[in-house]
């Protein structure tokens, strides 16, 4: 192979980039180039410690950006092709805004002298990338480079973390220039609010009846946090949730049992009612997912009083710390059981006489879930019974889709395998959304990512079949039904795996779910598990 | 199944939308649905002569109802979910904005009471629609649904058509109302601009010696502009040529032999240089589709006079029939050569000794085209030959992709098909641009469409091979060939077709590819040929 491509090659702007995206230890690409984007790509060439991973399709890259950042606690970057391209990430970037994930988008332009001709590929960047961004930012010439991606990733990291996005122009990217390599700034965290503190003890104070209630999210989910979380809870009598979506949790035997809030706004309403005070830690206020005639949308009791202890850009170790201190609370708790409540029973009829339901696979889950797991969830319907069930099993890092935006889960698989190769990656995947970004497969096949695929096969949205209901829509009829079904045809998830040169196998009771995963668990390299309920 | 959705249901927004949809003959809903929509799909069971048509992925939806459109000559609506749903369908959006489609694309959102919670899936749906929209409205409550959804199919279908946003809260679907369908108003047309028809017939005029080109696009492309194009350049000397890009052109044996303006800069340039003077009919002045270090962006010779004759907004076959008056042209031209040239041999050695390669292709192309068919193309690099070899095929109408945003070319075929049920649909498909919205391989075999699939699979994204040396970097190395190549593993393309419920074969060698091709055109529904190049 020709080589000139790294000798004697003066220094261009797409070499300053990547030399600071790994100067501040941006080490990972997921990208999905085009033309604009070429001399980024020789670049890579030439620093062979940028690993890149192509995705074929663009909502492959972002959601494995967001799956490696939420493991590697640090931001990968992304490579996109112009508006188009970036437009088709925004699904997933949406997702990772909703994680606070951190993530450095670089989207390739046309060279600026080029914009004013309007050629095909021309659009507003700036426009589409806002919404799903916390930071925008256009590179004007080839000597800012450097200092426009050291901020790009600065914002990415810091307040808590975000999706920054980099607009690059191609002659931006492939003039010459001798800048260097720019070090981002050490990241930015917003102090604890002293005010929220004295509110927050003055709650757990009145909450010694279990009127009190301390939401958890983001950082406060990892077992550190749970742990602090839950003696805080032991000493005041105060009880604990989990957000209803999270970016990350550490859950599983040995660490803190803690449920979530629940989707349905009638479970979540009357799971909230008792609570006169809300402790939230990372968390937001807790409001329905959508809108239902006569329902409400705060899922609070109306009276209860709300206090923002950690919000996003602090520190939530620091304020549990400091709330702990504050209640003499000591840093490990004396139980793992958050909140008093019935376990479910994990009895299971491992016989081929069970069949897949959401019930009997999250029970078999409970039992094959393997010591150490990053397990992935966008089960929607399918995997509602899963996190009860779970409580007691191998202990595992517990990934979910946190924005709604469908089409999370493969890539999200795919990122978090990339960041953690030693352990193993067990997706539980929904048919209607695994379909949104199917491409991942492909991905997986070509790094060999230690990723066990489940597709949950119901051959239809189930959800909005509930949600139909839900809505008051009444029962669908013959045209609804064409809308909500993904029968006629069944889509066949082992050719689709095999058409992405990944093994896969079908399963249709627990006897060979349970066979077939204790096989998989077994090897390593990506697999694929149709399950069909 | 229960009916009771259908009998004693007040009207609401959903219902009156969809009425005044029908009202304006948009009668085919490509949709890919959530729980914000769930009314405007139970609506759809009451109003059983809305056509709706599920995509698994919106790419799909919103690429099927361009390639609708182009073919239909009317909009379809999409109904998409929220921000992020939205999102999915920008690529294509983008592409249908750059072929001037009418579309009118309803968005659902949070009702509108729940916007201020800030709930997952709640986003700047304005700021992502707007780039890819001339028009984008917010129905503020359930009484201005039908007047708003009006407004957008007014604004979809005048001035040239276009791409139009429609944002529809939950609430203002599901609100009861007294409302009554809205009938848009009459399309608006630009008026001809008498000055540049003066100065359009006196650069005729004054080339005589074939130094003035009429450029065409849009309705010009048409059988019947064509042949007014023709005529004139035969009574003046000038000489005829497409737009890179277009919606539609009607071509083969017995319309117009029109070249197109090629997409290399080299040879564009090359090709326009003798032009003193252009007049634009439809079209816009051409330019590089990408810049590139050292080469123009204007392909026009420098002094080249541009004169816009009909705009887009104008009618087209207007301004070429007062052109013709005023030249003292014909409607009819006395020869289908549009510009003299070669025309290349259509020799083809039919048998297994001949690989299937660009020139190849078309040359069996050439002969198995269908009468009447429509033929979509994505080749990207595969179809380079295509369009010089087929000027005596039989005729048939030819889409391509516009916007130069990939994935265009399954949902394009799609859309074609509904529009078109009794014609045969070809699509030529290149393998890497094909994946980006594979999932409407599922819809062709849901609607048991009759499309013909031809994925020319060469593994690689071969036309970024030739931009990574067009931009100046080099020869790939090994981390560029990872970003590059889609090989490692190889897509299998039959497996991926009979998992989305499709029949397929591989052919790798012409006398393959034409035995299957001929026994392809004999059968109507979906099929899938995976050509190896």
């Amino acid at each position: 192979m020709d080589q000139s491509n790294k000798q004697d090659h003066p220094t261009n702007g797409a070499d300053v980039l990547v030399d600071t995206l790994l100067a501040n230890e941006v080490d990972v690409c997921f990208a999905n180039p085009g033309t604009s984007e070429m001399h980024f790509v020789a670049a890579l060439d030439r620093k062979p410690r940028m690993r890149c991973v192509l995705g074929l399709f663009e909502g492959v890259v972002s959601g494995a950006a967001d799956g490696y950042a939420r493991m590697a606690d640090k931001p990968a970057c992304t490579l996109l092709h112009t508006g188009p391209g970036m437009a088709n990430a925004l699904a997933n970037m949406h997702n990772a805004r909703r994680a606070n994930t951190p993530m450095v988008n670089i989207v390739g332009d046309h060279a600026s002298y080029h914009l004013h001709f309007d050629a095909p590929l021309t659009s507003d960047i700036e426009s589409l990338a806002r919404p799903m961004s916390k930071w925008v930012g256009r590179v004007r010439n080839v000597n800012e480079v450097a200092q426009r991606a050291a901020e790009a990733i600065h914002e990415s990291r810091s307040l808590g973390g975000g999706v920054t996005t980099l607009i690059l122009p191609a002659d931006a990217a492939w003039s010459s220039t001798s800048a260097t390599p720019v070090q981002a700034r050490s990241n930015e965290t917003l102090a604890l609010d002293g005010d929220a503190l004295r509110r927050s003890v003055a709650a757990l104070q009145a909450g010694a009846d279990g009127s009190t209630l301390i939401l958890l999210s983001g950082r406060a989910l990892r077992e550190d946090g749970l742990a602090l979380a839950q003696s805080i809870a032991e000493r005041t009598g105060a009880h604990l949730l989990a957000q209803q979506s999270n970016a990350r949790t550490q859950r599983g035997k040995g660490r803190v049992a803690i449920e979530r809030i629940p989707y349905s706004v009638d479970l979540a309403v009357k799971l909230l009612a008792p609570y006169k005070r809300v402790v939230l830690v990372n968390a937001k206020a807790p409001v329905a997912f959508f809108a239902y005639p006569g329902k409400p949308g705060s899922m609070l009791a109306p009276d209860c009083e709300v206090i923002q202890l950690s919000p996003l850009g602090t520190d939530a170790m620091d304020s549990l710390r400091h709330l702990a201190d504050a209640v003499g609370a000591g840093a490990r708790p004396q139980s793992l059981q958050a909140r008093p409540g019935q376990q479910p029973s994990d009895q299971l009829d491992w016989s081929a006489a069970t069949p897949i339901n959401p019930q009997t696979f999250a029970q078999a889950m409970a039992a094959l879930i393997p010591d150490n797991a990053i397990v992935c969830d966008e089960t929607v319907s399918s995997g509602r019974d899963f996190f009860r069930y779970t409580m007691q099993a191998a202990p595992h890092d517990y990934l979910q889709i946190t924005g709604g935006a469908i089409g999370n889960g493969i890539p999200l698989a795919t990122g978090a395998a990339v960041a953690c190769p030693d352990r193993k990656v067990v997706l539980m995947q929904a048919d209607g959304s695994a379909m949104y970004t199917v491409q991942g497969l492909w991905t997986q096949a070509r790094e060999q990512l230690d990723v066990l695929n489940i597709i949950l096969s119901n051959r239809t949205y189930a959800i909005l079949r509930g949600e139909f209901k839900s809505v008051g829509a009444g029962t669908p009829g013959e045209n609804a039904c064409r809308m909500l079904d993904l029968d006629n045809p069944s889509i066949n998830w082992v050719q689709m795996a095999n058409a992405s040169g990944m093994e896969a196998v079908r399963v249709s009771n627990i006897a060979e779910f349970g066979a077939a995963m204790r096989s998989a668990l077994q090897r390593k390299g990506p697999f694929l598990i149709e399950a069909v309920l």
